[in-house]
């Protein structure tokens, strides 16, 4: 297996883009990305398209060689891919793109990442979340996303005495820091109290423990390390990249509030890449609910099962603070365009390796993780990005 | 790049399975090919889904660990991958299956394909199958797959004189070899005279030139070819893939009575293995419609463009003639459970390859050639297989 690189990145605004179609958003992204590694399209070998429910959500199925056609890429027959896992789709697209790439049958691929959830109503996308979870075993009954996870929040505030307030810290945190990311669906700081006193979605989490539902894009294009210097001076290595799986309905699971599949994934990525967590400065987690975050960063290893809401309180996954936990403002803030999300994330990661974040710069960024789960935890994808050095 | 066998296969009955779900199916195709092979599922490194429509079709997404799930993996937390490229979805999970073992990112991988079709009534069936070709300028204006099929059925017959009994011909052959085949969905003979005067679906096609929408999964278990003597006398080897792509929407295209990404796929494929057309005994072609398998056998290098209905009328396609085309029946008689068809047509081919296909076998198969295309043919895969000699 050789080395691999990111050599461009590209990405639409993340929101309720009304305006544009789920074609037009993959090749505003794509555009972007190559214009970034300054390479044309014939230089592509492949396409690699993450993306959760385009049949569901704008009547197309088939979505990677549409992409492909309308980005000129039909013209040369270019072998498109698209791949599922949910809210993990673009971390899927982004670690069978990297293998593709690391095992020399492609060399120049582009990732991307993209869903158009706006043009359905919040009920409809709502209830086409939910299928990500079991259908048969929950969603049938009325389940939806929100209410599985107030679940796992309930639990894990009964076991670890999580509160109310450490939820809404990972909001307070998250909009920050999507404050300054000019891509952010949400731009606005907001005060602990606005999130501990917003309508209740599924208690306990209320509105703005919630991440909205998006439209948005995304693209890196990656290729052999060896090659990068060609395109670009700051090539970002992929140093690994981990993927497993755990049971689809939560009352199968040994435990409420821990993912099996985010341990298990994080393990492989952290040994593939020879670190540990205490080497990652910064880190894109899915905080598609808040206590998903507190989940995540206890599960990969940053903080002790349990210890991951007050870490949040005590300001710990700050910005420059022990470790940056979604510096883009995360899916809470930055948006939630499902399939995008975890291309999303490593655009994120690239620009802060690079050194190019502005006010939102994390110092002395070595080592970035990207964490992606699809349903409520039965897949998780954990990908280490690295500067060359 | 290593080499890389089929040391397991594994199929349900294709057909309108209203008993079974699609997790009944997935699961019975996987462990039908882990009991071929011998192996337990404590084995497995991966799980690669090929899917079209689950999310519209049984409101279900995020397919690929549920069915790791319910065959037992979720204990294990095995990486399941879910790919779609409408009909070409299962020769998507085995190409992204067998890059996977090649290049030694995994080790043992079942490939699995799937579709339940029949939960919906064949109107939404048909609609989801018309969002595989360019929704915003065909679907939305009510084309179905059967009326673009059906254009380049007419103009196949303007250029080159195909007429519609060499399109029954097809359909009659297919018929013949599903009679043969136990998994086969239609398993009676059909006279000529039935399929040309069968009721009109799309002039010039008719009932017996379209394919059925079917339930069913066919799985196959991959290893490296050095591991695969410990699990099987007669591992079948994966001699080469070629994926391509095309303009979505037909009157992009220069053609009508050509694919394009059918013939650059297959010359990677050929490429690769060192193989010609002639070297090929046995065939699978997609034949969603009659005239898909005339192009297709074209298109590939069996027949010149333009020969296809000929030599099919000429029984150059039939059961050990010239090659033997769809000797499993094809998409038209074995049956159409769309994600499943392309991880079938592998099956079929090692059925052949071991030598027992009993009253359907072809004599002499050495090598055997897999061709799955998605919507109109904006994605055609072709794998070919050998025996190991």
């Amino acid at each position: 297996m050789r080395d691999v690189a990111i050599i461009g990145i590209g990405e639409t605004k993340f929101g309720e883009l009304w305006e544009k179609s789920l074609r037009d958003l993959g090749i505003e992204a794509g555009f972007k990305a190559m214009e970034d590694a300054g390479l044309s399209g014939k230089e592509l070998d492949a396409m690699f398209v993450g993306n959760m429910s385009a049949g569901q959500l704008i009547d197309q199925e088939h979505i990677a060689p549409l992409i492909a056609d309308y980005s000129g890429m039909a013209e040369k027959n270019l072998p498109a891919i698209r791949v599922e896992a949910a809210s993990a789709s673009g971390g899927l697209a982004l670690s069978q793109g990297y293998m593709a790439v690391a095992s020399g049958v492609h060399d120049i691929v582009v990732v991307g990442g993209a869903e158009k959830m706006t043009d359905v109503g919040d009920e409809t996308a709502g209830e086409i979340l939910a299928k990500t979870a079991d259908q048969e075993w929950e969603a049938v009954f009325g389940a939806t996303l929100g209410s599985l996870y107030a679940m796992m929040a309930r639990r894990h505030m009964k076991d670890y005495g999580t509160t109310k307030e450490q939820l809404a810290a990972v909001a307070v945190k998250n909009h920050l820091n999507g404050s300054m990311n000019p891509n952010a669906q949400f731009r606005r700081a907001i005060k602990p109290e606005m999130a501990i006193n917003s309508a209740m979605v599924a208690d306990p989490l209320g509105t703005f423990d919630c991440a909205p539902l998006s439209d948005g894009a995304a693209a890196v294009i990656l290729a052999p390390l060896d090659k990068a210097k060609k395109y670009t001076d700051t090539p970002i290595k992929i140093l690994s990249c981990g993927q497993a799986g755990d049971y689809m309905a939560l009352h199968d699971r040994e435990s409420l509030t821990r993912m099996d599949a985010t341990i298990v994934a994080a393990k492989k990525a952290f040994k593939y890449a020879g670190l540990k967590p205490k080497d990652i400065q910064l880190a894109e987690v899915h905080d598609n609910f808040t206590i998903t975050e507190i989940m995540a960063i206890e599960d990969l290893g940053f903080f002790k099962k349990g210890q991951g809401g007050k870490a949040t309180e005590d300001g710990l996954t700050a910005l420059n603070s022990k470790i940056s936990v979604n510096t883009s403002g995360g899916l809470k803030a930055k948006g939630n365009p499902v399939g995008a999300v975890g291309v999303g994330q490593a655009v994120e990661a690239v620009i802060q390796l690079r050194g190019e974040a502005g006010e939102r710069q994390v110092d002395k960024a070595e080592n970035a993780l990207l964490h992606n789960i699809g349903g409520t935890g039965s897949t998780a994808i954990v990908h280490i990005l690295g500067r060359v050095r």
